[in-house]
């Protein structure tokens, strides 16, 4: 078998353990792991894309088959330029679920070589998301159980 | 990396195309993938665990890295016996999220090496089981866009 | 436009306020009505078919478009019997959907021509199964805010 | 039986074979179909109210009892207006389910006379929608498998 | 046992009979009950925090060991500050479910002594929403089953 | 207020640490605590109700307000036998939750004075069911996780 690509999307603002865990879990199952975060026209984030890049570099420096990109386009786009042939993401709720069957539906018709396979996320962090992260740091409480110390401190200065 | 081995457990009872579905698009991802007939012993099924994996072998000639098994016993158990770090199985529905996140929880605890993996069952299969299948099949009903046709014949063999 | 006949499938076993609230509802929509019950060979009832198409008809003797029968096979074979080109559902709950859905999917497969249609079943209702009626009824509590009179008899000279 | 009347509603901004998918299957089963894009002032669409009339007209002139509206108002309203007795709508996954139920009960509470009825999306479209189809447009890539081709002409001249 | 204090907290915007249905509910099983308008950054009322908390006393004059509060803060710091440990909330549907179960899971995490109780909205009221009512109203439509007669007095003078 | 008295319904065949985490969680929030195996008559279970009781009793012994019951009937007639007010439910899952929304709706009609009030089972145990823990005993792997000792050493008797 050849080399085996696969692709971690997301909009990473910030990275949390959730996350992380999905990363930890996946780089031992693939020769490559590629963190790409999607820019979403849509909305403009907490973070700059550079400065999640530099959260989620930092959150997964102990694995050394994982690199981190950047994209404006279609993920099936990015996983054509990069040869990858394989999507991986954490599912946390039945409302993921849906989200998620449709979006592989669509990828699917967009592009019928890349799979998507999915882990579910571990139920000690299927709570957390970046939004709810943001939330808890705005009131300046306690978010060290949600994410990385290097990422807490971000998180405290952009809210303080 | 080593030899990537993944193993598919299911009843089977019998094979449809939506199970076919999910090992044909996992087959190329892994160098050798495990396909598991689990006995239950709670159900007796309607066909016989040899008549299943005749089924599933017939199902499956096409694919030179698929092997089928059966085991009595905890699934985590069989993938310890061969020595495969992932488990595939295909979600079609809310409910399958639901049972299939418990099951995974378990399995984690039971064996922190191995990783269950799902694969999104195609929308053309999504609405498919075995036992749907049995009772169009025991109407004497067209079941030839649900299985192929070694197992339409083997239906038919069984309740006419 | 000709002759509009729609088919409500069930067990109805027994028939209950949520069932009638559907048949109720629909009656008005189509020029010919058929409740069917369904044999389903996997269950043995709690009432012979023959008592079951007694408790519909009597309840639904208000509405003279509306005939009972019974069908032992395919659905779609029945609606393709009496010439039915619509099916009525009714849909209480999440898990009726996914089921629903399923169903649907396999119907439309089998013969294309068949449209199923759903409502919503009233929230006053929703909650309302004859099986947690008969579970009420075993321990002679008052069933009369789910069955109309005649089937709260038939369901204690059954039970008591 | 009276003439009888149906309504589509929805913001079809723009049309999808999704919507489509549900006019032609519900078309033959009513004497007229009122397919009517509801103004919603909360939300500023992408193509004005004139665009999308013009879209779906072209859509469905295949259909002789179709006739396309807009109203600013409650749907009930609508029903009233026209002599509607029966809202169609799509049912595509168990997230739609909750909101329909919801919207469903509210009608009832307003207009008593009103019935919603309604179809599951056929799973071949079951994954598209409006927005997501306008990302994919935005990102020009191809929407043919969506939407109709005057439809895709409309996105590219939008987007490009 | 020392005095039960229980907080129900909401945006309230505006107070609904589902809500007044939970307080009902739950007044008489807690020593003290405080209703507490949470003050939400990320979102602009349509009533401003002065508003709705005297729609809310209003509505519950009838219930003495009852009080309403506000707070720009996490739930957690108010369950403190006033000493209650316990959490209301209503669940009305699966989509409910989902969130609180992520919320009360991070509630959890960031004070463990305080619990969430969940009551199940009453299929009467499982429909309304503040936000659906708001929609109504703004169309000028009837609202006085869904809200007390000074709310609805409310919405009209907001909406006119 | 009155002496506040709660009752924890269940099978408990056999009682997990899911179980005991809401037994310990709620028990400091009311005076009482009941605890009570309900027969099901439709299911004989693998341990005898009194097997049952005597493991809960073993299970909550540094609980000095809680009681261990069995009742064959409704719930809520148990409830009004004691005088108990509220019923205490775990909730683990969306499919729990329709269940659990339908249950709730029939005791209301049934009993209008008794509230059922939920509590999210923790993450930890969300997947833990007696069913489960009992096919994972039955092929003689480790239930330490999800049982206490005395609970793993009855499993261990009766399938070996």
């Amino acid at each position: 078998m050849s080399t085996t690509k696969a692709v971690i999307p997301g909009s990473f603002d910030p990275i949390t353990y959730g996350h992380i865990d999905i990363i930890d879990r996946s780089a031992n199952r693939f020769d490559e792991l590629h963190v790409c975060v999607l820019r979403n026209s849509s909305k403009s984030g907490t973070f700059s894309v550079e400065e999640r890049i530099e959260l989620i570099e930092e959150s997964v420096k102990h694995l050394d088959n994982v690199t981190v990109h950047h994209f404006n386009g279609l993920l099936v786009d990015f996983c054509n330029e990069i040869g990858a042939e394989t999507i991986i993401r954490g599912l946390r709720a039945v409302s993921d679920f849906e989200y998620e069957l449709r979006l592989t539906s669509m990828n699917k018709k967009l592009n019928h070589d890349v799979e998507t396979m999915y882990m579910m996320t571990s139920t000690n962090y299927s709570f957390i998301s970046s939004s709810i992260v943001k939330e808890v740091a705005a009131y300046k409480a306690d978010v060290s159980n949600f994410v990385p110390p290097h990422v807490a401190k971000a998180l405290d200065k952009k809210f303080n």
